[in-house]
């Protein structure tokens, strides 16, 4: 028996219910993972919440991302072996599997080795960040000279950002909400701290630019703020809107993106993974990354899967820099 | 003495002033034209009624697409003579210069020659409606298997991307609010025409397309709909906003945006005149498209000048299929 957590209806972060469960043998394509450490993410804050799209069928499983040991393989899996440390990706649906758990049958294409280089910990909170961020490279080819506005910038996938940016050459500005984060930002790469609720961010960033303005901007809270990046922004810029955090509708930016040719666009990082060719050069990427140290995972705080109730309030909190970890 | 239409004040159709006023000698890089023809366009309309960004200084001229004759040039413009038979186009802003008259000073470099083969009502047709459609070529490169859903079709803009949808091999679907202008679209170049307030825009497009949406959207309207015509879409497509005709805010289409990684651009034609290399190569396509018989101006209805303010009803009015021109 092993301790599960599943959530058998949508609500509060109370509805997270610890069970002992069999999780039993893996099936066709499946592997079974002891799991060392789980990356939480804040769509699945949303999913237990009931505001992502994807309905769950109840009891529902939680959580994608994780790392672990292969306890088992299914026959067909020839290319994982019990023993193995490896690392769990998001790649699956939400509510399809779920890694809060002691142990966790996961499918084996979502499953790849961890770096050798980190910790379980740490290698529990990469893959999610890294690829949801590396749109602002893999899409818009940030490089010198640009300046990246990244917003929420103390989330997991901030700090991705802040990372990518920089060792594209390009110029991150952190975007936050108070000045309370400043200094840690900017000692976690930020080249300039703009606090959204303190300051004028577009004469901000105009100053910052020479009167350009930022080419791209990496948004996962939307709402009324959009119009307020959006002028903040160069000729020709893309902003990525990969989130809906605000709550509140996003107004498409109507005149400075027709004025400026602005992009407005979508993101998730299942773009990348589910095309095979991309989600391997991904992959090369953010290891060759983590090897040369120029991507670093920031572990905000760390939880056991018995807080994982708290953890969870901890995540919507927004009080955390970095990503947080629990452990079972 | 020469007619001239004027704005005192922002407002209906009936603020249009027709005065007598003698316009005087061209200035430095300025030419006079002879007006023959006028092109109305949607954005002046916003503009006289207060809903375009450029706010006017009164009195204030109207119109920027004309076809006419030059009758005086300044000493420092060498590429034109008095004689020559030219189209203005829109290239500089709203309220700066104004060709509702008989004769206007306009700037040299908004001049180029007219095509010989046009009549002076096809010549004030042209620049505005192709350079806006152009977009699907220029920057979304439509081409081959590619399917354009082309928003208030009957548009003058509207059935210029109709027309250079099928120049690229592409598959024009025209949308219109109700099935009376199907027949015209059709035989004006429309694949399909879906009359979006009698039909299920999504599930037509899903049928025609294989199941696969379309990749480009071109929509000067706006508002709510925006949402239906996300979730017709193909991945990865592009979705121009270059109006905001609905009066309605525009929502971003957050979750099919972000699951088809979709863009969602703004676009004003001034994006390709605004860099020489660009405009340049429209031009030259635009010219070959005409002289190749791929582009026909559609020609709605024609005014004159004493009735711009019935011409602006009727710009207004939605009624028309094409270009409402206005001759002195």
């Amino acid at each position: 028996m092993s301790k599960v957590v599943r959530i058998h209806e949508q609500g509060p972060p109370e509805v997270l219910r610890t069970e002992e469960l069999d999780v039993g043998e893996p099936g066709i394509s499946e592997v079974r993972v002891r799991i060392e450490a789980i990356g939480l993410n804040r769509s699945e804050a949303a999913f237990r919440a009931g505001q992502y799209p994807v309905k769950p069928k109840f009891p529902a499983p939680m959580g994608y991302e994780a790392s672990g040991v292969i306890e088992a393989v299914a026959a067909d899996v020839n290319d994982l072996q019990p023993g193995q440390r490896v690392c769990v990706l998001p790649t699956y649906r939400l509510g399809e599997y779920g890694v809060y758990a002691e142990r966790a049958i996961v499918p084996a294409g979502s499953v790849v080795p961890a770096p050798a280089n980190l910790t379980p910990i740490e290698a529990a909170s990469i893959w999610m960040q890294y690829l949801t961020a590396l749109a602002i490279i893999e899409v818009t080819h940030a490089t010198v000279g640009d300046y990246v506005i990244v917003r929420a910038a103390s989330s997991s996938v901030g700090l991705a950002a802040i990372q990518l940016a920089n060792w594209a050459g390009a110029t991150p500005i952190a975007a936050t909400r108070r000045n309370t984060k400043r200094q840690a930002l900017l000692q976690h790469g930020a080249a300039h701290v703009i606090a959204t609720e303190e300051s004028d961010l577009v004469e901000e960033v105009m100053k910052i630019t020479g009167g350009r303005g930022a080419r791209i901007v990496f948004d996962p809270v939307g709402g009324p703020y959009v119009e307020t990046l959006a002028r903040a922004m160069a000729v020709d810029g893309t902003l990525f809107i990969y989130g809906g955090l605000s709550g509140q509708p996003t107004m498409h930016p109507h005149w400075p993106a027709a004025f400026k040719n602005l992009s407005i666009r979508g993101w998730v990082a299942s773009t990348i993974w589910n095309y095979p060719d991309r989600f391997a050069r991904a992959k090369e990427l953010v290891l060759r990354g983590l090897a040369e140290r120029k991507l670093r995972p920031v572990i905000a705080r760390t939880f056991t899967l018995d807080e994982i109730v708290e953890a969870h309030r901890y995540l919507e909190s927004n009080q955390q820099l970095g990503k947080i970890v629990v452990t079972p």
